[in-house]
């Protein structure tokens, strides 16, 4: 008997199912994502979470004129397969395959914005409902919004201007009680509350009984009462807080309940004002081992679909491991050392600071903003406070590490994980603004290591200074290719081979690329330095003095977008010190947004490989 | 008799004052606020209405053992007078003399943090909190913020940590309900209904009364009842919203009644739990004029004390006003066009569009991260969003510019006012990063004007565009030198004078500057072109390979910061082409925050003025 699945082409083929035929469906989802996801990997856990969300919602509201902004988006792959992207599924994050996120270019009619940050489908929501009715339209538009992403400021700011100017706004409150991690802070405690509270509609029901027989009790008691009574409903609707910014709260519903679901959709939808329909499901749902292990399943690698465990093989130490080692081993001699992360422990390797210094360990949830000023005030109180995060999601923290730490001269240090490309998560993800963004701040240090073991000397050098410093380093690991690292300097490169033909300044993780770029060379008679740039900002004015001197062929190297970047700091040197006669050429990554696809296959794509790269010095500057 | 605040030299002499005599101390540094901020210009509204709060905090705590953490802080003049910087108080905002803003320069002690953008304080204390914790030491923390700046983002991600993991940190929310307009939003709303709510403490009465009689009716409608009364003692105190985030509301209080200021927070100050102060105060309290405009008063260059008049003469028209007409004259062409600003309605010019097309313009309060993403909705929705916006304050937003506006590929225009050294706001204002934090972003359109009416032509162009556009323009007014200006075209420059010696290529507000410096050299027989860049992004790179060619000797000025800048640009570009032998020379601003003072002085301080260039040009060009 063929799937029902295997016949929905879009969501009017889903609204053709009989109700009681979608709990069926969501098994046959459940099973097809894990069969994709355990050979490609993937953000497994809340995909399987939220699959009764997924139908219920295609299957209530009118889809595509109603319109789903799912937040950050890493849990809508039932959503895809309901959207007409069933029979691709299995090229999931695949080069030219689905995006793991939604995506514009995939499907413009069902995944309005491409995604993959977190707190923003509100505004872009509430942006889609003030066009509505400028247009005189009328669609339903609905946001379905973790409890973490909830946290993040800017929900909070478009709640606030939702509750206020918003009309006929849906807000799907997907609470399962984590972002990849525990979900932290006083909200989550407080959607906690509301759930783990029957005592609340115990009283409610109390209290009526006693409401009603109040009348007798004189005129006066009686509009003290009615009142009374107005307040109760609110007081005794677990969903103050939200009735308080403006929206009328619903719930806690099962959310893998989806005759449920559906009922509670179809009943709600007439309504014309804010509202806010709180629905409790399980991250990992469906899979014993995602379930047990959430976290570990949020992104994972392919794995084995009957044991859960996972298949990648284990290579080098990573830079993110050796982040963890080493913070770990630094904190254990200075006490003054603190870690913050923004929702993101395991993903930075902080577990094992986490685990020995509890005390001095902050996740603050996905609240970049909060994260970087809140390391600034507990740097002026006398701490070294470290900030894991990925480069990406820095972009939130832009103007804090401006006003609040720069500004102010601290000793913040930033440990920018995942620079440069990604990989499978794509052009959300990829960190490859940061050079730029962050080398014209004053005051700023910033630094990027050839591997993973010069990452850990560079963290050792941050604390020893007494300023604001940033440190980027890729996913992955990295070959090491120097007979012996000299020790960290301020501002100074290291030559890590010589030739006379050339220069190769490579930053962080295009050090090994470059390296390997001077063995291809080496064949065709080119010899040339390579030199590890270590230091974005300050850059190394006297090396690179002697090179523009004496080789005068220079080639910069860099994972990163050109504009403004690691490059663009050596050509601002050249001219800086009035050096003419020197042939400059950068190498990193175009003007643009890079989708999807192993770091691999993406490096070819774009150039970043050693005959690539030899191609570019042998045409263009030995000529 | 010699006025009491003349022997107040830090906060210690002020609490040797009697209480009584507070009052009398108020007027006085009201009247000294008023006596220098009518010559000197300032932030006066805030800081009259905040007078007798700054008193009282100093009175109650024992500062600088205590910490005050004053969010924004362009309302800290009382502040400043009370801690040892009265005899200073006169040189307000002038090159060398005291700031505008908490400075840590300026007092390291009382001014913990340099500040000047909004909702930064809880996260700063909370990190002083917990650093306290940490070191086992028992000072009070307490961030003073208003009730617009708590309705940003940050300050929300801080509430929900601190309402969570904040042990003894206090919040003083000085609600005067503006941000510089009106504040808006369900927060705004929601204080207001406290604010004007007496008859919560009516129903409190009554029900209080009520509940006494209760326990004659059974023992079950009895425990209903407890249950109730405990309910209810949340639900009338009018703070529900913070109770339910972990904080303890107190509140409102008079904000002017400094006796009762001085009681409450000595009642308060030994409970260890977060609490949250609620006090009530009048923006421009004690001067007419201000009260009765406090929006005109938030911010205002010198006034004539008696009459409130603006001392200020009408200059040229300044690019903010050119930007208020012209987009009020798009408008009225183009029913798609939507105005968005984050709480600065006067500062931007949109007063015009709002009065004429309200349904069309958005306000959402200090909320720039929101701003950009419900732009970027109404973008979607198939309508032409602009947000106008000081450039400084657009680094908030910085991440949904990429992940929600450019990598959508959406047209919204970004208008950047105050893009450049902004004058006597200083060094949290100056804004002087966007160039290179803007320029690196694929799909971006990037322009600068040299003269208000080509603001206006840009931004028709920019409505022409099926994507995103910035425009960034300075602070002030610029003379129009050009005969006849040429229609913008996309990555085109205009050449405005021609000479064979040397090209200027001049960004924006320099073009004017470049002029005057071309005449300058003109007397020393160098003939200079000056080109008008017009487009920071694309570069005109037809014109650059020509000007590379024929002049060889470029000189890019730009009024931002020099690091992946404009002038980097042009490098790029001189890279990318393979252009060999041009003799380049970036001048800018160089890399270090820029302190306050006249644009004028900042100028000649940071060589931007054309004798300044005139000696780089002979110096080091021409040589």
């Amino acid at each position: 008997m063929p799937r029902l699945i295997e016949n929905i082409d879009n969501p009017e083929d889903l609204r053709k199912l009989n109700i009681s035929e979608l709990t069926g469906l969501a098994g046959e989802i459940r099973e097809e994502m894990l069969k994709v996801v355990s050979k490609t990997g993937g953000h497994l856990a809340s995909s399987l979470g939220s699959v009764e969300l997924a139908i219920a919602v295609h299957y209530a509201f009118n889809t595509p004129k109603d319109f789903i902004l799912c937040d950050v988006g890493h849990q809508t792959y039932a959503h895809k397969m309901l959207t007409g992207r069933f029979k691709k599924f299995r090229s999931l994050r695949q080069l030219g395959g689905l995006s793991g996120f939604p995506n514009r270019e995939e499907s413009p009619e069902y995944d309005l914005f491409t995604t993959g940050h977190s707190s923003t489908s509100i505004s872009a929501a509430l942006g889609l409902v003030k066009s509505r009715e400028l247009k005189g339209e009328a669609n339903k538009i609905i946001a379905v919004i973790g409890d973490a992403s909830l946290a993040g400021g800017m929900a909070f700011e478009a709640l606030n201007h939702a509750g206020q100017a918003g009309k006929d706004i849906i807000i799907i409150l997907n609470d399962n009680e984590r972002s990849i991690s525990k979900s932290v802070g006083a909200l989550a405690k407080y959607l906690n509350r509301i759930i783990s509270a029957p005592a609340y509609n115990k009283v409610r029901m109390d209290v009526e009984r006693l409401v009603k027989r109040i009348p007798r009790f004189g005129f006066r008691a009686y509009r003290a009462a009615r009142k009374l009574e107005e307040g109760l409903k609110n007081l005794l609707i677990p969903g103050m807080l939200f009735e308080e910014m403006g929206f009328r709260y619903f719930g806690p519903i099962d959310g893998h309940n989806v005759t449920q679901l559906v009922a509670t959709f179809k009943n709600l939808m007439n309504l014309k004002e804010p509202i806010l329909i709180h629905v409790i499901t399980k991250k990992g749902r469906g899979y014993r081992f995602a379930e047990e292990d959430p976290a570990s399943f949020h992104g994972t690698g392919p794995f084995d679909l009957d044991t859960g465990e996972k298949c990648e093989p284990e290579g080098a130490s990573t830079f993110t491991e050796a982040f963890g080692e080493k913070i770990a081993e630094l904190a254990s001699r200075d006490p003054k050392i603190i870690a913050v992360t923004a929702a993101m422990l395991d993903g930075t390797g902080l577990n094992k600071f986490a685990k020995n210094f509890p005390d001095r360990f902050f996740d603050v949830g996905i609240a970049e903003e909060h994260a970087v000023s809140f390391a600034a005030g507990l740097a002026r109180g006398g701490f070294r406070p470290v900030i894991a995060i990925y480069s990406t999601f820095l972009q939130r923290g832009y103007d804090q590490i401006i006003h609040d730490v720069c500004l102010q001269n601290l000793p913040v240090v930033f440990c920018l994980d995942r620079a440069g490309l990604v990989g499978e998560d794509g052009p959300t993800h990829h960190g490859i603004f940061d050079i730029a963004y962050l080398r014209n701040i004053p005051n700023l240090t910033f630094m990027a290591p050839a591997t993973p073991a010069e990452l850990g000397e560079m963290l050792e050098f941050a604390f020893g200074l007494n300023g604001p410093v940033a440190i980027r380093y890729p996913k992955g690991s990295a070959q090491d290719r120097a007979e012996k690292s000299a020790p960290i300097k301020m501002g100074k490169a290291q030559v890590v081979k010589k030739g006379k033909d050339l220069a190769m300044i490579a930053l962080g993780s295009m050090v090994d690329i470059a390296f390997r770029t001077a063995d291809t060379l080496s064949k065709k008679r080119i010899e040339a330095t390579v030199v590890n740039a270590r230091f974005i900002k300050p850059v190394d004015e006297e090396l690179l003095a002697e090179l523009c001197r004496d080789i005068k062929k220079i080639v910069t190297i860099e994972e990163g977008i050109l504009d403004g970047g690691f490059g663009s700091s050596v050509l601002e040197f050249v001219e800086r010190a009035g050096i003419r006669g020197v042939k400059a050429r950068r190498i990193g990554l175009p003007d643009k947004f890079i989708e999807h696809g192993k770091r691999s296959e993406l490096f070819s794509k774009y150039n970043l490989t050693p005959d690539a790269i030899c191609d570019v010095i042998i045409n263009e500057v030995m000529k």
